[in-house]
């Protein structure tokens, strides 16, 4: 895919090298990442709400209650800053001026639109299923009418948007390498623990595969 | 310590079970997570960017270059908002509608001010290093006069705040319990992999113990 035109608010600026402009980059890490961080501002307040999201090709989905006041505020069609953050380790120098972390990030800057078409709202909130466990949303009780009465789904074009990855070892002072202490990345991981049936589970029910080896899109391991 | 008083602005709404006004609770949530996410804005424009933050009492400190963008629009002395989240687990229920998240999130408004104190920013920069890897700060080397001059560091009262909280297994709708699909909650970690030592590391230098068994606060292992 061609890369998305930086705009001055998107274009990465410090560190420039860690800019990245390629949807596949920006995809890559919104699939991969289980939450997103929603900015707005309302009466001059800006707020920062984390919540779940999902895409679909160039369009990335939130949703909520219809009280929701977040989603209330966005879909009056005000701009909005979505942005996503997997950290990937701590990067230890020796001195402080130099210590960072690996990470990779995404911003998408726009409006978000309330979905009112049925077919697209029912895939948007299966893909929101299926972003958190793939293949999730086809087991389960799909929304009821009365859900979806009650649900907000607002829709973000991916357009204005820009990453900024972060990799490798620390780069410190050149006259601080003699120095003796350690220095090296501490890699971190988002990792999966054993599952927890639900308390009212019926006796016979498996955890399905897809949770039992649980994986992120882009994990090697 | 005495609760924070919500205010409207900062009080939970949906799903009120869930908010937390303890400082307690909200610097537990400060001092485990390793990044925030800051939300300012510029022109009528929300931004979210991802840093690291330290927090010392009730004080929560930011830093970056004097030439970077965020640092230098909060320091004008607009509202700001801190968001930090801890992913715990997946909530998988019975329908797409009761499908939820276990997390952890403290949000701070305010307005942060620029340290001029060079006591008070060597603190703060001492504590960032601290608080990504404790005790590091004492082992290397402090920033110099040049960096110093060239760091910016901003304090943020933590006064007009609350945090968040949702445990616990899936809570489904009554009707749905008899359905034959699996349940429950997979925990969510973030976990440290093997330290890397840094590739110019002169021989015989060994991994930190903190960094070697590299713990959170709040971590139960």
């Amino acid at each position: 895919m061609e890369s998305i035109q930086p705009t001055p608010r998107t274009k990465v600026v410090r560190h420039r090298e860690r800019g990245r402009y390629e949807p596949e980059t920006i995809h890559a890490i919104l699939d991969e990442a289980l939450i997103c961080h929603v900015g707005y501002t309302l009466d001059a307040q800006p707020y920062v709400l984390p919540t779940t999201h999902a895409r679909i090709g160039d369009r990335l989905y939130l949703h909520g209650a219809i009280a929701n006041r977040m989603l209330k505020t966005l879909k009056t069609g005000i701009p909005v800053c979505v942005t996503v953050t997997l950290l990937d380790g701590l990067v230890l120098a020796r001195s402080a001026m130099h210590h960072s972390m690996n990470y990779r990030s995404a911003l998408i800057l726009g409006v978000a639109r309330e979905v009112s078409d049925e077919y697209e709202k029912l895939a948007a909130l299966d893909a929101l299923v299926n972003h958190v466990v793939a293949g999730r949303a086809a087991g389960i009780r799909a929304p009821n009418a009365l859900e979806l009465r009650t649900t907000t789904v607002l829709r973000l074009q991916i357009a204005e948007a820009s990453a900024k990855v972060r990799e490798g070892p620390p780069i410190d002072d050149e006259a601080d390498y003699s120095l003796g202490c350690w220095a090296g990345v501490l890699p971190l991981e988002l990792r999966p623990g054993a599952p927890i049936d639900d308390p009212r589970l019926p006796a016979g029910i498996a955890v399905p595969q897809q949770v039992a080896i649980y994986e992120r899109p882009g994990w090697r391991r």
